[in-house]
């Protein structure tokens, strides 16, 4: 049961943003910059980039969520969002997305776990500063989003199904509210 | 030095504001929301709350700059963010805002670390649920922000009169770009 009292019964980010609208919109508008907006990493990367650091902090809403969201866009699927659970350098994706997980997964611990040795490495796998800063930037906006919706103990279903179906709706419409639903 | 080439000189989370003007815009309204705009707590606590957090994460540029906000703004000025650093619970603040220090702090661990006590002596002291839903997401957005700013490793100015010049300046404008400088 949420810490406190919600003005419905959605789950997870979703109660939250609709029971405070004035901050909802902006994140929701955040969600959207940051995972689908114009960018050389494509969807599937970003969203595994937001699955990994919610698993990393055990969120279990965000986690599913934004697997479920990786799995449907990325080549190999929910195996792949598996596979860099056990380990980024293991798993059977690109050096540079490899080398971007792990710059994600030192977001978790502290922005001084960052180092120079993570950046350089990142770049010789080709990566461009601005997909260094966007890396950094959805790590740490995961690490935000995974305290408040545990921080506030909101309700995270159990059926996988719930996710895989909040991932066709998030694929098709994106994460900004309907026009004439600013609530969400 | 900054991990990546930013587009001006401008310290800690200013140089990166501008340097994603499309996030930068969001994350200034989502502060000026959060620290400034109606709400019960005075933004002297808003300030404090996020202050709090970023000395727990270490984070130098947002502690000081929050710091100098929060002193600038509360009675007892400078000597009671002092104290809220050596531990809220001996702090010259109210129960009600000591309690929602205790949250903050846990917030810093992990969403999981905020108990169903530490809501219940919230409540006790007095505070709404909106109250202690604020206090979760201004937390967990300056967790966000202190990775952000450490993460890039951008620069932190020594003197503190650049961070008690700047908390003049935040007081009179707020966090909002200039409207003709979308950019900061």
């Amino acid at each position: 049961m949420p810490h406190i009292a919600l003005n419905s019964a959605e789950p997870g980010i979703r109660g939250l943003l609709r029971y405070r609208p004035e901050t909802g919109r902006l994140l929701s508008e955040l969600t959207e910059v940051l995972l689908r907006g114009p960018g050389t990493l494509t969807r599937g990367e970003r969203e595994l980039i937001a699955a990994y650091v919610s698993w990393l902090n055990g969120c279990r809403y965000c986690s599913s969520s934004h697997s479920a969201c990786a799995a449907a866009q990325l080549p190999g699927g929910m195996a792949v969002v598996e596979q860099v659970r056990a380990g980024p350098s293991a798993a059977p994706v690109s050096a540079k997305l490899e080398a971007l997980l792990q710059i994600a997964s030192a977001v978790v611990i502290s922005g001084h776990a960052v180092a120079a040795e993570h950046v350089t490495r990142a770049r010789a796998a080709g990566a461009t500063d601005r997909e260094i800063h966007d890396t950094v930037l959805i790590a740490a906006t995961f690490c935000m989003f995974n305290r408040y919706v545990d921080g506030l103990a909101t309700i995270a279903p159990d059926d996988p199904a719930v996710y895989a179906a909040g991932a066709q709706r998030l694929i098709a419409h994106g994460y900004l509210p309907p026009p004439a639903d600013h609530q969400r």
